[in-house]
């Protein structure tokens, strides 16, 4: 059988557990050019809060009895595409359940010789977000201050870490003295600013004497209108994500356009889909990174598949130490 | 004497004949290197209302008692500087006032043989604005849509005909009939919205059936909400005044950087005064469209010095029809 988590009901506010159902269903069969995936390890991320949401987005959202979008590494166990074959491990858009069906085409082999679930984040989808982010958005110089928020985030630790590599003075910010450890002595972020103890805009100036050229924004809200307050004249702020207004029912508006005009800066958001052409230059210098030290990662795993709401959940109440993970079998 | 128009009181909200005060002074006198203009014409531009406020901005604010900010043009009476001799025509930044004393460095001549107060518009910072946020910031490519807010305006009438140069479609927002006649007829503007009498939302949607690529943002506000919604993938969007914003005691925030990742959107600030390396390129230019016709221009002209307050406020008040100038002698 197959077990599949799906939305049960449309969260209001920070989902709860009751707001997923654990069905089971057959194990599906491939079609032609189609692929059978046994998941071993799926991913939540902050973009899937947004997916539950009515609210206009860059993707289709979930309707109601749907199984949860994500980001999975499994095990081919049967295959009608002669590109893959049972053993293989492959990473695509599985979903929160044991099997999945896909279309060969729209699945990535992961080499072996990697730990697979780093085709999860450092070497998947939050490494080459922070990549682009960093590389082709912001577009840091050395000497550049660059801050990031939800910087011991998967995404945040690993964009202040390339910032770093770049040549440039890094601040994160996050929340609590455990995060706040990680972010200054795990990922060697020049400083750190806590946001639930520290007054932000006091210490955005401390940190900053120099003010800010880049923003690597993963936040949004009032931690970043502190930031925007600090910037220099020709700043850079990438839009990662803004995930203080994910859980609101309805967002507020948090930016003054004005701000560009008085630094005359840019501000852009991304989606790491709109990059695949990059994949290939981008996860080679990654994967060289990890190895050679350059870029530290943490993971919080959660064992099995009936636990992936309540590890999404604690992913958003920022439980998380790194990147959060479930592993399925 | 010299006659100054000074601010005399902070406005609050918008500004009244009676927060400014005509003065009289001695006629200042040259020191070396400074040359002494006798103003023939001034400008009332939006920008001059936001350095009456308190709040941040990119320039230093109005002190109480001080001559009013403006460019105008002017005839040279004395100089001590070789670069001007008495007779000759210059713009600089010379106030609200008859008589000032400016470096010769900082002042600027108008040629012979065009109407001077071309430079303080279509020739001038109003034209240069347009120029450099549609070329050098929004960067519109032929077939783009391209919508401007306070499209009748002095700046928006020459971003939406240069868009229009550029093989864009234009859109113009402005308000009132006889606004949306010249945005329509006499500017060209392939479509036209009236943000007072039609639902703004839904006109854009009518007059941008493909989308919006390029926003060139003068108004900020509700006005602005109704083209980010529309906008597509890769929009740029160039915030070059928020004018719905300078007489609010306190600005609202009024975006969701959310929308950028959405339409993986850049916005972006700018201001004239960084591109003075490139006035040598673009006046020609600029001068040349003029001349042949691609670039129309209307003038609201009010005579005396004693009448800019009200002209100002008219301006804020959007009573003028096309660039609002003051002939001062």
């Amino acid at each position: 059988m197959n077990r599949r988590v799906t939305m049960a009901s449309r969260p209001a506010g920070l989902p709860r557990e009751s707001d997923f159902a654990l069905e089971e269903a057959e194990v599906p069969s491939p079609g032609p050019g189609e692929v059978l995936v046994r998941t071993r390890w799926l991913s939540v991320d902050p973009y899937q809060r947004s997916r539950m949401s009515t609210a206009h987005s860059y993707a289709k959202g979930l309707e109601l009895g749907d199984v949860v979008t994500a980001q999975a590494v499994g095990e081919v166990v049967e295959s009608n595409d002669p590109r893959y074959e049972p053993g293989d491990v492959a990473l695509g858009q599985l979903g929160w359940q044991d099997y999945a069906v896909a279309r060969a085409g729209s699945l990535r082999q992961v080499p072996p010789g990697i730990e697979p679930q780093l085709a999860l984040h450092v070497l998947g989808a939050t490494g080459l977000t922070a990549y682009f982010g960093i590389l082709d958005v912001a577009k840091p110089v050395p000497g550049d201050t660059v801050v990031v928020s939800a910087a011991a985030g998967a995404v945040g630790s690993i964009a202040g870490q390339i910032a770093r590599i770049m040549g440039c003075r890094t601040v994160g910010i996050a929340g609590g003295a455990e995060k706040l450890e990680d972010v200054r002595d795990f990922y060697r972020f020049d400083d750190a600013i806590d946001y639930k103890s520290d007054d932000v805009r006091e210490a955005v100036k401390n940190a900053c004497p120099d003010g800010v050229d880049v923003y690597f924004d993963n936040v949004g809200g009032e931690i970043s209108a502190a930031v925007h307050a600090r910037l220099n004249v020709g700043a850079r702020i990438a839009i990662c994500g803004q995930v203080s207004q994910y859980n609101l029912e309805r967002g507020q508006p948090t930016f003054h356009p004005a701000t560009l005009i008085v630094f005359r800066a840019r501000m852009q958001g991304f989606l790491v889909t709109d990059y695949p052409h990059r994949f290939g230059e981008a996860i080679p210098r990654l994967a060289r990174w990890v190895m050679n030290g350059d870029i530290r990662y943490r993971e919080t795993v959660t064992d099995g598949l009936e636990n992936t709401p309540r590890a999404f959940i604690g992913m958003l109440n920022g439980e998380n130490r790194g990147k959060a993970l479930v592993r399925v079998a």
